[in-house]
C-alpha cells in the first residue's frame, strides 16, 4: 500500500504532511514494517508527529534523489500496489513508470472499513466539529442583511468560523434567491434582497482534522408563500430521514426515507442529489446515502442528512444535519433548529 | 487531454469547480471541441463560470450514470490520453478501467508554457495578492507576545489572511525558536519567549484563484548574537538571488546567487532546501529554483525567492518574496522590510 499525504496518511500515522509536489509516501508491505519516504526537510516534522514512535522508519530523500526510485526499491517483488484514492496523477503515474511490472489499484477499498467505522473518540472530534459549525449558524443573523452581498456576508462567516475552533475554512455556501437553487452556488456578488431565501451550508476543518458541514436556509424578511409552503415538507423529509437511522437498515432506505414525504407532496423532481454522504476526515466520504448503495449502516458510521428543494430560478431551500449511527438508533451531531429562520431585514445590529 | 476540477481547469475554462468525488471532467481533443462532463447539479455552477460560453458543451449526468463511460465515450479512438497531474488516483484509476487500451500519461508537459509565463492580468492579480499578505506581514507585531502559542498566533494571522481580501487561507507557519529551524513546521503549542527569533510563512488564495506567499523572521525581545550574525548574511543571500533574476539566466543561477553568499559565511550546510518554487493558481508550481533545473527565465515567470538558514534545535531564518522577471529584469510583489523585526516584549498593544 503506497499512501501519499492526505487524509488515509493522517489516519494512519497522525502525521498531517503538507501535499507538496516532492515525494512523501507511506510504504506499507503485506508483512512486515511500514517505511516512510520524506523529503530531507519534512522528516523533522513527521518525526514530531510521532511517525517514528509507531514503528516506522524514516527514510528522507535530498532534493537531487529519485524518490521513486527509493519508494520502488522498498516495494522490491509485490505484484500489486494500492494507492491512496487522492494521490495525485503526477504521483500514480511516476510510481507506474519507476515499477511498470507492478499492478496499481486503489487503496479504498482496503480502508475503507476502517475509515468508515469511527471510533468513540472520533465521534468526540466530530461533535466537537458539530458544535463549532452551530455556533456560526447562531450568528448568521448578524451577517445576514438586504444589500449586502453573498460575498460580503461570506467573508464574515469565513471569520466566524475560524473563531469557532476551526483551522480551516472548507466552505462557503450562501445562495439567496435564485442562487439557492443551484445546490452547488457557492458566493457570488449578488445583493440580498428583502423576502429572499438564502440557502447557507457552511464547514471547515478542526485542529484534530475531522470537519463540520451543515446547511439551514434562512428567510430575510417575509419570504414567498410558495417558498414556505415547500420549506415545511422539506424540513419533514429530513426528520423522517434522521428518524429512519438505525443500525442494520441500508443507506438507501435513508435516501428512500426522505424521497418519499418529498415525491408524495410533488416536489420529486426538484430534489436532484443524493440525501448525503459520510464525513470524517474528508468532507465527502463513505458511505454515500443514495438510491443503489445497499451498504448496512452500522454504529460509528457518520454522514449527513441532507435534502433539498430547488426551483430553478427562483429560490430553493436544503436541511443539513451530521448524523452518527449508534448501537440503537441515531445521534444528531448538529442541534440548531430546523423551523424556517427569519431574520427581521430592518434590524441593524 | 482528461482535465478535472483543479488549477488546470481554473486555468482553462475560468471554472473553478469543488473537486468532487463525483467526476467532472473536461475532454479537449487533439482536434475539434471540447466537452465537460459534470454531474447535473454541477451544470449551473458551470454555465453560470461561462463554461458554455466557451463554445465547450455541457454533458451533464445523473446520480447514477456511469460518467467513466461518458467520458470514454468522448475520447473514442484516442491512442493517449493526457491526464491533469492534480486529478486524483480514484479517477485515473477509474479511467484506465474505462479505456484499458489507452496510454495514460501527464497533462502538465503540455500546459507548463501556457501556465508558466503570466499574463498581464495574470501578474496583476499576483501583484493584489503580494499587497494583501504584505499587509498582513504589517500586523504581525500586533500579534507575537511573550506567552502566547503559535496556535494563538497563528490564529490572528489566519482571521487577518482574510480579512486583507484572501478568499482562502492556504497556510500559516510560526516556527519560533527551535521550531524555525524546520522549514515545514507549521502551528504548535509552544509558547513564545522572550528572545525567540520566529519564522513567519504565510500564504493564501485571493478570490481571483492566485495565491501569495511571503515568509518573514521577527524577534521578540533581543535574539542570540549568534542569530542576528547568520541572518545579515542570509538578508544579503536573498537580496543577491533577486538581483541576479533576469530574462536569459537559468533557474539554477538563481539558486547558486543565493547558496554562494550562504556558503562564503559557512551555513551551505544549514541551507536545506532549494531557492525557490513557481507561484500562480497553485502555491508550488513551475519554475523551481534549484539546482540542476537550467530553464532559462522568460519575462512573466512568477515564483519565490527564500533562502533560509537552520541550525537544528535552535532556530532558523527565511526571508521569501515573490517576484516576476520583467522584459529586463525583476519585479518584487513583497516588499515589506528585510531587515530583521524586533519586537518589543513589553509593549501590550
Amino acid at each position: 500500500m503506497l499512501i501519499t499525504p492526505g487524509p488515509d496518511l493522517l489516519y494512519l500515522t497522525g502525521y498531517h504532511a503538507i501535499p507538496l509536489e516532492r515525494l512523501t509516501c507511506l510504504v506499507v508491505p503485506a508483512d512486515g514494517d511500514a517505511a516512510l519516504v520524506a523529503p530531507g526537510l519534512e522528516v523533522p516534522a513527521a518525526e514530531a508527529a510521532g511517525v517514528g514512535a509507531l514503528g516506522i522508519s524514516i527514510h528522507g530523500w535530498a532534493e537531487t534523489d529519485n524518490p521513486y526510485a527509493l519508494v520502488a526499491s522498498l516495494v522490491r517483488e509485490a505484484g500489486i500496489v494500492a494507492l491512496a484514492d487522492s494521490m495525485v496523477a503526477a504521483k500514480v503515474l511516476a510510481l507506474r513508470d519507476a515499477m511498470p511490472q507492478v499492478h496499481q489499484q486503489l487503496a479504498g477499498p482496503l480502508l475503507r472499513d476502517l475509515r468508515m467505522i469511527k471510533s468513540v473518540d472520533e465521534i468526540a472530534h466530530l461533535r466537537a466539529a458539530g458544535r463549532a459549525i452551530d455556533y456560526v449558524h447562531e450568528q448568521i443573523g448578524d451577517f445576514l442583511r438586504p444589500g449586502r452581498t453573498e460575498r460580503e456576508v461570506g467573508d464574515d462567516i469565513a471569520e466566524a468560523i475560524l473563531e469557532a475552533g476551526h483551522e480551516r475554512v472548507d466552505f462557503v455556501i450562501v445562495g439567496s434567491g435564485p442562487n439557492g437553487a443551484s445546490p452547488h452556488h457557492e458566493l457570488s456578488d449578488r445583493r440580498i434582497e428583502v423576502g429572499d431565501p438564502v440557502v447557507v451550508d457552511i464547514g471547515g476543518t478542526m485542529p484534530s482534522g475531522y470537519r463540520s458541514d451543515s446547511t439551514r436556509t434562512y428567510a430575510v424578511g417575509h419570504a414567498p408563500e410558495e417558498f414556505t409552503n415547500y420549506y415545511r415538507v422539506l424540513q419533514k423529509a429530513q426528520e423522517a430521514a434522521v428518524s429512519s437511522v438505525r443500525p442494520g437498515v441500508t443507506a438507501e432506505s435513508v435516501d428512500a426515507a426522505a424521497r418519499s414525504v418529498i415525491d408524495e407532496a410533488g416536489f420529486g423532481e426538484q430534489f436532484i442529489h443524493r440525501t448525503g454522504h459520510g464525513i470524517g476526515l474528508e468532507t465527502h466520504e463513505e458511505p454515500y446515502i443514495v438510491k443503489g448503495n445497499n451498504e448496512e449502516l452500522r454504529a460509528g458510521m457518520a454522514f449527513s442528512v441532507e435534502p433539498g428543494i430547488y426551483l430553478s430560478g427562483r429560490h430553493g431551500a436544503r436541511i443539513e444535519d451530521i448524523v452518527v449511527v449508534t448501537t440503537d438508533g441515531v445521534e444528531s451531531l448538529n442541534n440548531t433548529t430546523h423551523d424556517l429562520l427569519v431574520i427581521d431585514p430592518s434590524f441593524s445590529g
